[in-house]
């Protein structure tokens, strides 16, 4: 894809997890500090944990544009909270994106440094899923994606059908599309059809 | 401000901080190691995040000081635990300077490495407010500045004023010390006024 | 000791550290994502930090050994999750060899860059004791090694033995044997005797 376009996508993922974090912390009735702090960490938790792992430097310290667009963000979640249930497709298409962008993101990242597929695709997924994972320690939670929704497995597959894929011919673009839209479409079954991973648990009411 | 003076108001705070974890940690009934971290956590963890954020060498690996002043603080807080009530508002006030000392420090080494003011201001905020979310976190609470306490409020005000004096034709230091003033005033002023952020929440007994 | 024993003792160690991280999860009923993420955090949290507080390169980023024997672990461990009572004795002795392991590991590293006696004795402790650390913050509990086994306590004590032996004239491998066999005894005759640390608390039924 070209850079402008994963620039957006990029931002409408940065937008849709400060949002997430925003309705966290207020769940937690946190102040206005606390409601920003949470939505920061959420929108770019995992990108940092990932630019610090592989000794980058961590890039919404480097570029304002993030800083600016979470504050904006937390400011209008915060006014127009009680609307915010009015736009919860948007929301969900808006944080699907940010996944599946976010995870190629972070992929191609520890890729361009030169680290194998494997720590490639733990990056990528890590990237995705870890600001939701700060997010929830922050807020005294198990993090939730420890305990159900295959958000983290869609991420994997897509990560690994990145390198499958460019074993074929196919320019690179083409490949961060096809994998975009697998982990966009393996996560909106997963909801639409409520998978789940397979548990290791006898079914008893929780 | 002359660096003597920064840096033995530095040690004031990293004091107060560790007593804060000791008390935290006894609170918790948490053994001597338990103790001892929660007291390092909670004077060094902003310091430590900030400097891994911003890549530069993390303070305390490389003077030893810090982790003497540290242990000590925390084996007199033990030994004079049942006394430290009689010292709430010294405590308080080596709280409050360590907290305008640990901005200060935090935006300046952001600064001189070259970040923008919102970056150095954020990473200011973070060096005196995340030693105690860390310790929150480490004893399984939500961190407190989350919900009340107006203090990263203070230390956002202090940095925005000096990127404000620094607009004017004073020297480093007086900007330095009358950001430190602000930081110190606001938060006094919140604890003895009981100020809070606006809320966004309906008034009920929680 | 030689290269080879080393690696083969840190890998024992990765193994006990990944099932301990299998067993809180399931314990804390997570789903298969989950129980991987917290064998992983376990097994390699420790020396994640160290290496990041003493920009170092992150060891299993360079080395997918790790994330291989996680994984595999992992997925031997949920199979047969229900055998590993029987393994008791056996994930102790490991366990035990991968703190030892891990504290000179950890502590030879901050060494061989430089840092003073003080702050190589905090990154081996921390290399063997802060997996566990996130494991519990990550499964919403206050750390275990807060609270009791003196775990830390015997890695403190082997890495200070490791610095009073070398100011005899030994061979730096009989050094690190002899500072390894003290932390196995030490923890060993801890949990055999139940030794504490002297507690500070009045005793009263919790």
């Amino acid at each position: 894809m070209q850079t402008d376009i994963i620039f957006l996508l990029d931002i409408a993922g940065v937008i849709a997890f400060a949002i997430s974090g925003v309705l966290t912390a207020i769940r937690k009735r946190m102040d206005l500090f606390g409601i920003l702090i949470i939505a920061f960490v959420t929108a770019i938790g995992g990108g940092t944990l990932r630019d610090l792992l592989i000794a980058e430097p961590v890039s919404w310290l480097h570029n304002t544009i993030y800083i600016k667009v979470i504050i904006i963000t937390t400011v209008l979640a915060i006014l127009f909270r009680n609307k915010l249930s009015y736009l919860g497709r948007t929301l969900f298409f808006f944080d699907t994106i940010g996944i599946s962008i976010f995870t190629l993101i972070g992929l191609e990242k520890a890729l361009n440094v030169g680290f194998p597929p494997l720590v490639c695709i733990a990056t990528g997924t890590m990237t995705a899923c870890f600001g939701g994972v700060i997010r929830d320690i922050l807020a005294n939670k198990i993090p939730i994606i420890f305990h159900k929704d295959i958000y983290a497995t869609a991420c994997i597959l897509g990560g690994v059908m990145y390198f499958i894929l460019h074993l074929f011919p196919l320019s690179n673009g083409l490949v961060f599309t096809i994998a975009c839209l697998i982990i966009i479409s393996v996560r909106s079954l997963a909801v639409y059809y409520n998978w789940q991973l397979p548990t290791i648990y006898k079914r008893t009411k929780r």
